[in-house]
């Protein structure tokens, strides 16, 4: 399984995702499902995959060849205008790797559902959100749901719907998406460590974060541990509320 | 959709379903999904359905038809002598009803999926707990794993398991099984008010409580903000540890 979030914010954003996939129960490993491009003063984008992962490996592959040999002379996701331009490529993308391998898989009974977040900013335009499903197609977050999660969203939801809206500054929503991503691995074991996180500032055109989460991060340890004790203390406070002391029918 | 908690203690047990069903996010009613049989000094008896609902009401209408017809000479689940047999007269009641309709609906690629979670206690005997699934074969709670949920089970889970244990006290465990369900019914709008609640004292052999929670509830509307304060100011304390203030990359 996998665990996505993305979150758009009137101050930037905020991409953070796990690193597990596995083929069945008994067949588990780690692979990035976060990729990041920068070109300083001009574009930086984040993507994040979940799904099956041939598929989404190879719509990566695809997007990067095409980066690579600009001799090809294509449209690419760093030469785009824009970022719904960008949205569209990876939406293209989708459909090459689908219209290839879907035929196939399909014949087994394979799944080929995917599913793609991809944002960034772009000098001269603002900073977007999309949603690209396996079709290719896509939806774009708007200041009414300023978050995607793709994967294992049950877990890591309440506490997004509680804390986030435009207005929430980076850093809390950073906070945020720690503790929905704390609340998925403590909940379902397909969901694993390290972590990849990235963080855009409006504006800004270069990464103010991107780097991994190791399993044993100190920081992420306090976080976790420190989350668990204010919940229990918030626990107690609600059994003092005495709602539950009924009397007996 | 439903969401049912049932929950094994030292101290006894508490049960919580929720009262929402839907044919379709068109086509909603309300439905008790609780139903409870009590012989004071003799046993008592709650039961809780999820899955499809013509189905789940005809296991139930067997089980009391039984009852209701003495005359008949079935064992029913007033005469089993332990919780055991009660869970199997439940598991056999399922297998019959899915017997007669199970081929029809399966024609017409109808879901007969259904699960029953079904707990007391009977005099001379322990409380005991148990999962019933479609095909009538069932599990039975654990001090390892004290409490089952059938439904939408995954909104409510993360705060069960961070507060239940064989040893929480019965008020505790009605406060989790409340807030597990308050998660639940913000984040699925196929989950829904009344609540009925019924908890057992081990040894009483009656209820604790037995009744239904409606929607303005004042203790429940006062538990379930007393809750979002409570997190929030939990996760504002999160923001001190300031973990996520790193150098940019």
């Amino acid at each position: 399984m996998t665990y996505c979030v993305a979150i758009k914010l009137d101050a930037g954003m905020v991409f953070l995702s796990d690193t597990r996939t596995n083929a069945g129960l008994d067949n588990i490993a780690k692979f990035k499902k976060m990729f990041t491009w920068e070109v300083p003063n001009d574009r930086c984008i984040t993507l994040m995959t979940a799904g099956n992962l041939a598929i989404t490996q190879a719509v990566i592959s695809l997007l990067q060849e095409n980066i690579d040999h600009p001799e090809n002379g294509l449209e690419t996701i760093l030469s785009a205008p824009s970022m719904f331009r960008i949205a569209e490529l990876v939406g293209d993308a989708m459909q090459v790797v689908q219209t290839r391998y879907g035929p196939g898989m399909s014949q087994t009974g394979e799944s080929t559902m995917s599913s793609i977040l991809v944002g960034g900013q772009r000098a001269g335009g603002a900073h977007r959100l999309f949603h690209v499903y396996t079709a290719g197609n896509f939806i774009e977050a708007t200041p009414e749901t300023p978050y995607f999660q793709i994967g294992e969203h049950k877990y890591g939801k309440p506490i997004l719907d509680r804390i986030i809206t435009p207005e929430t500054p980076l850093d809390v929503s950073v906070t945020a998406a720690l503790l929905s991503m704390d609340s998925t691995l403590r909940s379902n074991l397909s969901v694993g460590m390290p972590l990849d996180l990235s963080v855009i500032e409006t504006g800004k055109l270069k990464f103010a974060q991107n780097r991994r989460i190791e399993e044993f991060d100190p920081d992420f340890q306090r976080l976790s541990t420190g989350w668990s004790s204010a919940l229990r203390k918030a626990f107690d406070e609600m059994l003092h509320l005495n709602i539950t002391r009924q009397d007996p029918v």
